[in-house]
């Protein structure tokens, strides 16, 4: 179902996912689905923007798509619920990639994942 | 600051709102501007599903906007902090929308609603 390189918004903190972010634009991807539902939208705008504003300045916002999920619900015997979603589309040109405040030649991810 | 066919997204109940962006699309709006901060984003998208998959199915999603304003805090002294925000621009395409304050009546909703 979710792409490779999508990231899915929950409950935790802020910076649990903008780290995800960043950490698949540094291994190569150069577009980045961030996702979320119901209330986690809010959070996953401040994601975007965290991730924009104080690390990837040149981060692109490609496209934002909203749209209602039907779910059928276990509690209530599989009656169908509506859950609002959100897509967000974040993309970058890889040659010009600079990240505030890391040197050039340090990995983001544990392993190191090579960048093209 | 707000044009006047914008719905800012506070803490009412959904329909409250709802029912302001229908009421805007029938005084003659082609567009209206649904703007959210903070918490109240999940709840600008879930005005905007509500609005177009119950009541206005022709209604497209123009635009969605992100960004962060930077509002002073009255109770910091001042400070500047970093506050989230969403505009989502909706248009119904009036084909055989009379203007503003004209009296002819339109149905502009399928399912038979008339203008006054």
């Amino acid at each position: 179902m979710a792409r490779d390189n999508s990231v899915l918004i929950g409950k935790k903190t802020v910076m649990n996912y903008v780290l995800a972010c960043i950490s698949l634009f540094h291994a190569g991807e150069n577009e980045v689905f961030v996702k979320a539902r119901c209330r986690a939208i809010s959070r996953a705008v401040n994601v975007v923007e965290v991730t924009r504003r104080r690390f990837m300045p040149d981060l692109k916002i490609h496209e934002i798509g909203i749209s209602t999920d039907q779910l059928a619900s276990f509690q209530e015997g599989g009656a169908l619920s509506n859950v609002i979603t959100i897509e967000i589309t974040l993309e970058v040109n890889q040659k010009n990639t600079t990240l505030k405040g890391s040197t050039a030649t340090t990995p983001l991810i544990q392993g190191g994942q090579e960048t093209e």
